[in-house]
């Protein structure tokens, strides 16, 4: 009895429209992971701010002296424990006066994959050490991408 | 001799003021790896674009229906393999009359992280199901973050 009742209220829910397009996926497990290998760092030397490449991916900076601006991907690789990666709302900035908010609607340096993204502007371009203006990430950060 | 020589050598290059203020960290080596769990996935659907957030990350998204734009951050899965993560310089776009680049001053789909970004539209905020106008992204691409 039980049982056609669920295929009845199956049923009703598909015909009515109300199951969304992609409620089939809701409930799949991204079981893979991906790994991360950091391409570089964040270097704060007397007042300058750099972002030096390891040796070995230096070829992957070819012309970009020529561009003026740089997309920075970095890791908050000081909140890189399983508590803070659970973590999924936050007051942004920190200040209780500002509504509890889901992580994924701010840009909170705690979340589930501990992704930070800033647009800088490019100083110089030497060897494998990009001079930036500024950044808001703290000394030794790893830099795991950038792009033009 | 040898040894008095080096030192000489490498005095000079103080004194003289060519060395990097970051010289000193360019030979280290980032031996740390970072994890990334996908937290949904891009899905297409009869000329539809979804971003499924998997239910257990669904807290993460209170109060993103205020938000008119977002920040996809996915994983170009389709090459993820060693081989086209050891790809440091392309042709832009595939175009053979573009001049090499390195992958760092493009946003080529082969690059060491397999990380892409992309600033999107929100249609809508269902539950774990977002909405957004479109993306340049396979269908079933992994969603690594999103941010306001």
């Amino acid at each position: 009895m039980r049982q056609y009742m669920l295929i009845i209220l199956t049923a009703g829910l598909f015909i009515s429209g109300c199951v969304q397009p992609s409620q089939t996926v809701q409930t799949k497990t991204a079981a893979q992971q991906f790994v991360v290998n950091p391409i570089g760092k964040v270097v704060r030397e007397d007042g300058r701010t750099f972002v030096v490449i390891e040796p070995k991916y230096r070829d992957g900076l070819l012309r970009l002296d020529q561009c003026s601006h740089l997309t920075v991907v970095y890791w908050f690789h000081k909140n890189d424990t399983p508590q803070k990666r659970s973590i999924l709302q936050v007051h942004p900035r920190g200040n209780r006066d500002n509504p509890l908010t889901g992580v994924f609607a701010t840009h909170s340096p705690v979340r589930p994959n501990l992704i930070a993204i800033s647009r800088v502007k490019i100083i110089s371009v030497k060897d494998n050490i990009i001079e930036i203006e500024s950044i808001d990430a703290f000394d030794d950060s790893p830099v795991i991408d950038i792009k033009s």
